[in-house]
């Protein structure tokens, strides 16, 4: 895999010493409408694309490929993606496979991009409605990670990343669990504090990714939360009331707590703090016995299970977690009630 | 890299082994209009692309990404390449692409597809009219190599492929570069025999590859000709008088004997053997001393160059390269007045 991390809140001199000892002829950056007027003063070669889920296409890919050959990139240039998941994602691609692959560095500006997209390998594009359907796993060579763009994040997107921050404190350390339940998305940020904690998070998922980077086994446990969460996520967008990622993510994992619970002795001490947070900060999604039906065909459905078997990573305690564990609709139906009652829905 | 090669002519037996021990769920083959016919009973699930430099294109790719869907392939079904170059490296690359990667076999019907195209993990199409412009190093999991389809291969085509066989002989050993000049293109092909050739020469391209998969240094070994191979194929396409690839090649490899032979004392012998091979079999390209700044130009902007400046692969003798030579123009025009001598052009 072989990415260098960088935890720092000066990215231009991060970028700076990079560029120097690269040898690299020309240094080409991507970021999306919001993010190219981060860059001060406005850097030569800059593609500008458009912003949000919906431009995450093959027509932004070709009109990055277009614009780095008018700007003469080779194989020896550099590219520099700032941005939030989408512009790593999708720059990442384009670098990737243009002339077969130029270096480039992920400057995330989101909270869920420093922690999720920009680190390990995966890049790609939305493709016939399909998300991320085309994509390679192609590691950038450098991750700038930052919490200096994070001050004008809006409390929702703020709250949308730290919820995969809890999803590797719960891979993690029972320690780190509880400093990050102990957060106040009200109080202004402390930087320094933030940094740290992003430096566990995300060292969290370079350690798996390193033991399994094209996802053959263990670096399904990044899954926590997600096979529960994209089945509220895609109930959400069935009733056209889309809600952002990391807030079905946050219900997925009390899910997946009350089922770690049920079936693995996860201690319900645990339960109940991780359900108070998010239950605080996250409020519950809204549904009824009625939707159960809905909800276990949608997590039959998730692109991980295999067979119709409904599969999630579960825990027997912080940090002690269990791939590619079945779970009956029996199972998920009481966790369901218990999560009800818990987020008070 | 880990790519299984299989040497063999019971082609449908050796893919019949590898879909048995893979566990997949579907196999999905790629093949052109003319490969198609190859495969009998026909498959249950196959793509069949237009065939043709022209149509190796993002259209082409995105037509294969449509079809693999409508299939239901997933990231657990397995891709089959049956065809020459342009099917290798298209279908690899929308197989590696799609959903982050499926795998894929390659199994080349022409010579040039397997000594060259089939190995090494080199995937993409031409893009806005430059060759191979996006692309990904990524390594089929198995190529098949066989004898069994080159009997009604033409001419011309054996012998295109044939020039990639004679780089990789002089990249190896005299003694089989000698016996290769022995080849004789107008008796039948004695399968046994040839099948141990491409074994060799393929052999000689994945020890290279094995050392440097992203070409950085030494798989530019495998340059070895292209540079003036590449001005020669160039100049004749302008003149709208294009020739096959290896035929450009065979012309630049003589051309790169010649450098060598006057920077790095390659022995004149064998630049008279291999010129009198070439001009026996491939002929000589067209050129007077009118075309030399032309041809020089050509070499400087090979995509493999630097800053202007023209380099070579070349040899102190069989088998031993020397990768990144700079090459003077004036060393370029005393070659080019010797290979016309030994062309006879």
């Amino acid at each position: 895999m072989g990415q260098n991390l960088f935890f720092t809140n000066d990215v231009m001199a991060a970028i700076g010493q990079l560029e120097a000892q690269g040898g690299h002829n020309l240094t080409v950056w991507i970021a999306d409408v919001n993010t190219a007027r981060l860059i001060a003063p406005a850097p030569p070669h800059l593609i500008t694309i458009p912003d949000g889920d919906t431009h995450k296409s093959l027509e932004t890919v070709c009109q990055v490929w277009n614009e780095m050959e008018r700007l003469g990139a080779t194989r020896h240039s550099l590219v520099i993606n700032l941005g939030g998941g989408m512009v790593c994602d999708l720059g990442g691609f384009a670098a990737a496979t243009f002339k077969r692959g130029v270096r480039f560095i992920n400057v995330p500006t989101t909270l869920l991009g420093a922690v999720d997209a920009a680190v390990g390998g995966k890049t790609g594009f939305n493709y016939n409605g399909l998300k991320n359907e085309i994509g390679a796993f192609a590691p950038a060579s450098d991750v700038i990670i930052s919490t200096r763009y994070l001050d004008t994040l809006p409390q929702q997107e703020m709250k949308s990343g730290f919820a995969e921050v809890l999803k590797h404190g719960m891979l993690s350390e029972r320690s780190e669990f509880l400093r990050l339940l102990s957060h106040d998305f009200n109080a202004p940020i402390q930087h320094d504090n933030l940094l740290e904690r992003l430096r566990r998070s995300v060292q969290v998922k370079v350690d798996i990714v390193a033991r399994d980077p094209n996802e053959l086994g263990e670096r399904k446990a990044l899954n926590l939360g997600h096979t529960a969460g994209h089945a509220f996520e895609s109930l959400a967008m069935k009733r056209c009331k889309p809600v952002p990622h990391g807030y079905a993510v946050a219900w997925g994992l009390v899910s997946e707590a009350v089922l770690s619970h049920l079936l693995l002795r996860f201690p319900s001490e645990d339960v109940h703090r991780l359900g108070e947070f998010v239950r605080d900060n996250y409020r519950g999604f809204p549904f009824t016995c009625d939707n159960y039906d809905e909800l276990l065909t949608l997590m039959r459905h998730d692109k991980k299970s295999r067979d119709g078997e409904i599969t999630c990573t579960l825990l027997t305690a912080i940090g002690d977690y269990r791939i590619d564990q079945s779970v009956t609709p029996a199972d998920v139906t009481a966790a369901l009630d218990i999560l009800r009652d818990l987020l008070g829905v």
